[in-house]
């Protein structure tokens, strides 16, 4: 792909919030963090890739799971400061087996699990 | 309400970044950052408050434009560091009256209106 991409606006460490949402069922995934570098290589492979703030590299997300997200389509918001990228997830987005990152909810009387568990971590990490 | 919050990790800067969907669509209409300021005034009137890092204060969505936001669920990620809150969307999401702020996608070409332009910001805004 030869994507002619509008300015977009970094933060002060050179990264962008990635909203990443099934473009099948509008579910929201997971939120994560993309430099250039991370955009470029989702383009390129149409398969997501971020940067990862706690480790300070580059990962392809699905690398160690193989829970990887096929690109769809990638928007920008009104401010160019975030991205919104559908995607066809295989497996499951969250490291915990849920489908979703977004699998609590909030509530009075505390938290309530309302995601669905998709997978077993220990297995697919171990 | 009286929500009893798991531990959130805001940032360096005592914010964390809250995705807005419609809860009816699942469209992703926005990102904007709440302090606990924000969370909390969110969660005591329903209604969506962020706090704006350009301006340095606190604000309610449709302050001025009257589009509110009406707070359905909140959820929370995996790492407690995002959050995903659903709402009904009064008139439109983005300051450039559309209804999503996410209106533009990437494309070979350049960048395609995908969005639908629910009012005209000279006469909302005047």
């Amino acid at each position: 792909m030869d994507f002619e991409l509008p300015r977009l606006k970094l933060d002060a460490n050179g990264l962008i919030p990635a909203i990443i949402q099934d473009q099948t069922t509008g579910q929201v995934l997971m939120m994560a963090w993309m430099n250039g570098d991370a955009l470029d290589r989702t383009i390129a492979t149409k398969k997501t890739h971020f940067f990862s703030r706690s480790r300070n590299k580059l990962w392809l997300k699905g690398e160690r799971s193989g829970h990887v997200q096929h690109v769809k389509w990638i928007r920008i918001d009104c401010d160019a400061d975030v991205l919104l990228i559908g995607v066809d997830q295989e497996g499951a987005a969250c490291h915990e087996g849920y489908y979703s990152c977004f699998f609590r909810e909030v509530e009075p009387s505390g938290v309530k699990i309302v995601g669905e568990k998709v997978f077993d971590p220990e297995k697919v990490y171990a």
